[in-house]
């Protein structure tokens, strides 16, 4: 196969809202990078040459052809067969509905490519490269728009009977709490999403207790991003202070339940509110947490910010390539 | 070593009111069985000898001699680390703190011992014989004084980082609660242990809205069994009826989150409360947890009943024999 000579790997971040491409070298650092708009209301068509575009743009970047290339390692949102590369359903890209991706971009390129859920494969370059390096039982939260989860077991990636395992954001607090995208109520993310929060954010800014978030976002909840609240609480807005501690205690009753059921010894907060207030959101979801789980299991965790950014699932990605295709673990797909 | 020659295991059930000794042949059918009080307010003494000498009476009652014995399989409550047989504590025997159990019953007579937690072991017994074979992904839930769980993930039981991985009694349901045995608020086990149960009954007796209940069994919690529960749902107590489908749908709420974050197939329920009224309970929680969990994990899981009784520790203590000092799967004792 020659694949000896084939030292290079590609790392691919679906988004609803932009897709990033990124080529490695075999110590996975990262080499070129293209960041492009996905504009999934342009159809499947568009959306292929896009996202091939990217790949084909980043190869040129790097100056790499796509015979030294192992193989490509793409993260996308939704339901995902990672043995068969199908996309069951994405909530954002909505012609990818049993859709074979990984196959219609290998084909485009004529590189192989492996398929996983973004999330899984973030906490996966989390535990290869970043926080949860090391560790053998990991918890992956990651607070965007929603809540996301997933797990690594024993060293390697968990992901149930049907693939979607770790869905933590929608472990239910209380069946008369607030409702949630995914049809019930008082599940973590219709309290501690993004959503939730920008929404409460925005009360606030109506009865005039959040003057600095007042002046920048104002009460349109699209308006108000994690950046946002992490500079009107810089500023002293003290009620908006008060919403993320409230949500961050959710995050940490969820924790201590976590650690209650899994005994891990690695939760890694990540997505775009923790990055925007790591400390004020990890130390109180933290506390709650070690106050609330069993002592025998809570002593063994520890409680960490994902290091990796917005490189997580390309690189989580990227390794994965390399143990699907790569020559020393070939054969082992379900292993990444 | 002349182990082709042991083609016999024994398993043990260590309970803080009884301990239980089969012996098993290579087709794990029981050929003997001795049963014991535990009595550990006589001591560690006392507690050693009884437990040998319940093994040695099995023994005899089989017709067997220890060096046909391929090994002792034993199942206790409390914090244990499977490899290498030493209880951090048992909440019902007090002096089996730090103790070497395993190595001071193989030295007294002569056979291997590895010991395990005893929901855990119980759960690899309905794994390996019972109601989960051929499941890959199996979460147990039981309802006794307390409620104990277990995990089997990949097809091979899950401890977590230190052993106490499981706790689904401790998922925490409502911070409002009622307090619970390990110090915290409104766990699954506040609600609906058999304590919590009981208690609740015995309310309902005092407010003489269940007349068959008062007559068996009056206002003493400690008096209200799951069977006498059973009877009076039974004779028609609609009362105490009512309180176990609230019960149920804790139950299944739990359940609910755990499908969704270890999309499982199969949820296992035992214990004596779910034995004594097992469609009233199980059917309730499954509705619940069907209800609640996201329908792409809930699709793929069933669930059911404890099939094995009170031999399930047995069994899987005796298989976990097997397991590590069999001629097969030598040298892999943390398969079981």
């Amino acid at each position: 196969m020659g694949s000896h000579k084939r030292k290079y790997a590609i790392g691919v971040d679906i988004g609803g809202t932009k897709i990033l491409a990124c080529v490695l070298d075999k110590h996975f650092d990262i080499l070129s990078e293209v960041k492009i708009k996905t504009k999934p209301d342009k159809g499947e068509r568009f959306f292929i040459k896009t996202l091939t575009d990217a790949i084909r743009q980043a190869l040129r970047d790097a100056k790499i052809t796509a015979k030294e290339v192992v193989g490509i390692g793409m993260g996308c949102p939704g339901f995902i067969d990672p043995d068969t590369g199908v996309v069951a359903g994405s909530p954002n890209i909505h012609f990818l509905k049993h859709y074979p991706l990984a196959k219609r971009v290998s084909k485009a390129l004529g590189i192989p490519v492996t398929l996983g859920n973004d999330v899984q494969t973030g906490l996966y370059g989390e535990h290869q490269f970043g926080a949860a390096k090391g560790f053998d039982n990991v918890v992956g939260i990651f607070m965007g728009t929603g809540i996301g989860g997933a797990l690594i077991l024993n060293g390697k990636p968990y992901r149930g009977t049907s693939g979607s395992a770790g869905e933590v954001g929608h472990v239910q607090l209380d069946p008369m709490g607030p409702a949630c995208g995914c049809g019930q109520t008082g599940c973590l993310e219709a309290y501690a999403g993004r959503l939730a929060i920008s929404a409460e954010a925005a009360v606030a800014v109506a009865r005039q207790q959040a003057p600095h978030l007042a002046k920048k976002s104002g009460t349109d909840i699209r308006a108000i991003k994690s950046g946002a609240l992490a500079r009107a609480i810089r500023a002293g807005d003290r009620a908006i202070e008060d919403i993320l501690r409230a949500k961050a205690k959710r995050v940490g009753t969820v924790m201590a339940n976590l650690v209650n059921i899994l005994n891990p010894d690695m939760i890694v907060l990540g997505g775009g509110v923790v990055e925007a207030m790591p400390s004020l959101i990890a130390k109180r979801a933290e506390k709650t947490m070690r106050t609330i789980a069993l002592p025998s299991s809570s002593k063994h965790v520890k409680v960490a910010i994902a290091k990796l950014g917005d490189h997580s699932i390309v690189m989580g990605a990227a390794k994965r390539a390399e143990d699907v295709f790569g020559e020393k673990r070939r054969g082992d797909p379900k292993n990444g």
